[in-house]
């Protein structure tokens, strides 16, 4: 983990065509990510988008399908939500045995403030038909994709959510108090709390209710798993973040003091419940104790903890491994399963430190 | 096409395990195919499944999930139908570029008459629930799938229909008035008319009724396609057999003697609807003439069909191209749509003779 890391803008660059960049591990300890350095995971190059030409299209299964421009759609009643967005390969570098993707350390996740108009409003003056079953948001990124399983020609990135969840979905013109920067999604992104941050939509063009399953391209063959049933698994869209805890300080590799008294922090997370609980083993899991939750707990929010902890009198490596629990009884899994393929990656993650 | 082909009873060796038998041109021109000459294209090796101990279950989103056996399934009404099953890469060969796939030449489809209960029969037994969308059918074949990006471990075979085509369906155990051969689904089968063929699932174990999309990976990962709409393309399970007509004789590469008159052979088929038409051009389909259609038209069964060509004069090479059309205005496309992946194979398809 002590690799030369290219920066731009204090986040690691990860890759630039498509741009992804990462949060760096020091930036994980505060509430709110500053904008700056809000990790970013696009799939095309960033559409160049003139605020006073963009429209919003809301159509498919409504009986009144209409357009709304930027300034139509902020003065519509809004509201900030403070969300946590996560890239669903996140902490990928982890796998054994190596995947595909994009090599995630820990910091492709981060919490800002979103302000928006709840998607349901504008479903609402469309008039959605009960035939509606699924919501297409389709951002303005488009491209050509580099998978012979693909679809040939050019696609718009698109996901879509049951009508279940709509009541959730805020479409966000505002992060942390100012207008979108490009690379976000600038002027309109879905925000879709509790969910993997591919379902939240950036540079949004259209929304379209669908009486079919949509079974687009990133909710089926990329960003999806296998949920298995018996003889059978069901390719299923990767939806619900799974329930995490990391440890931003000390960072994996660091030197301590042998004998010292060390404050570990970290954040933890999960999809649609409550933090209840982080722990932390020192000993490879045999013993665990409780880390103090900071701050208040807010759905969708991930929330910041610490732990004291003695360092070992004698010099050598040391492991600490952070364990989080919801209040639905979630917690995280030991071992990974490997119908995940490349994804949800929340199992036990130790990390190592130098006592000297 | 004139390669040394390794045979068994009569049938083209394309793959041994799992075990995939080609039926041969001089075999598509008889309305019934025998059985034994009917092509084989199997996923996992033929289970072997004692009849007497052989057990169908009927569970999933029913009122009354039960269990029926071989004697208690064939004493329920039944009926006999003619129906073409098609495997969905026939033809395969003639993807250019060359694609990965069993490479069928054109007889990966033959015609049976099927015996059987209507899938229906056994669904009205156990009572349906107005929850179900999809019907699972589950095969006994099972194993673990050569394919990083599948799910781990084993699993059966097994395809969904959606509720709307239950009525179409027969659980065949009998095929041309005799017991299933082991290869071909013994002690039952499902029949799927005017589906191609990977929805007839054979060895049959399970029927599961469920409430969402079974997504499983023999209409996901494999046997699908991408459904072009607009910015979007949706991931799609193969269904509906695409219309096509094949020429059976004379078979590619023949000679033939110049300015005779010969009897052009070929049998045409569609998914749903009925052949009205088979044409026949020798110009590079500059002009197209009808062809004789051949017997009855039954539903879901080919057509066979007869054409009067006089060769050319003059020696050289000779260019014979079929084309159908059905009762709905289907026709052959002239090319190819790369969406369709490796199946659906019926642009039209030029055979060439030798003119001396």
């Amino acid at each position: 983990m002590k690799d030369n890391l290219q920066l731009r803008d204090g986040k690691v660059i990860l890759s630039e065509e498509p741009l992804v960049l990462e949060t760096p591990l020091e930036n994980l300890g505060e509430f709110i990510t500053p904008t700056k350095l809000f990790y970013v995971r696009n799939h095309f190059p960033i559409p160049t988008i003139d605020k006073s030409k963009w429209r919003l299209r809301i159509e498919g299964e409504v009986d009144k399908p209409f357009e709304i421009n930027f300034d139509e759609l902020t003065r519509l009643e809004s509201r900030e939500i403070p969300v946590t967005l996560e890239c669903a390969g996140n902490g990928r570098r982890f796998l054994e045995p190596k995947v595909k993707g994009v090599q995630w350390n820990i910091g492709g996740v981060s919490n800002a403030a979103w302000t928006g108009v709840p998607l349901a409003t504008l479903l609402d003056r469309a008039g959605l038909k009960s035939s509606a079953i699924e919501i297409i948001l389709e951002g303005t990124d488009h491209g050509l994709l580099d998978d012979p399983k693909a679809p040939r020609g050019e696609i718009n990135f698109a996901r879509s959510i049951p009508i279940k969840k709509v009541r959730d979905v805020v479409l966000a013109y505002q992060m942390n108090g100012v207008d979108l920067p490009p690379e976000h999604g600038f002027p309109v992104r879905a925000i879709v709390p509790g969910w993997y941050a591919v379902a939240s939509v950036k540079w949004l063009q259209r929304i379209i209710a669908t009486d079919k399953p949509f079974n687009g391209y990133y909710q089926t063959l990329d960003y999806s798993f296998w949920k298995r049933e018996g003889d059978h698994a069901r390719l299923t869209a990767l939806s619900d973040i799974q329930i995490k805890a990391v440890i931003t300080s000390p960072a994996e590799g660091e030197t301590v003091a042998a004998n010292s008294n060390l404050r570990v922090r970290g954040a933890a997370w999960t999809g649609h419940d409550e933090i209840i609980k982080v722990e932390v083993s020192s000993d490879n899991g045999s013993n665990w104790k409780e880390a103090r939750l900071m701050g208040e707990s807010k759905p969708n929010a991930w929330r910041l903890w610490e732990f004291n902890w003695q360092a070992p009198a004698k010099a050598g490596q040391a492991t600490l491994i952070a364990r989080a629990t919801d209040s639905a009884g979630h917690t995280q899994p030991t071992t990974r399963d490997a119908d995940r393929g490349s994804y949800m990656i929340n199992h036990l993650a130790p990390i190592q430190v130098d006592v000297r």
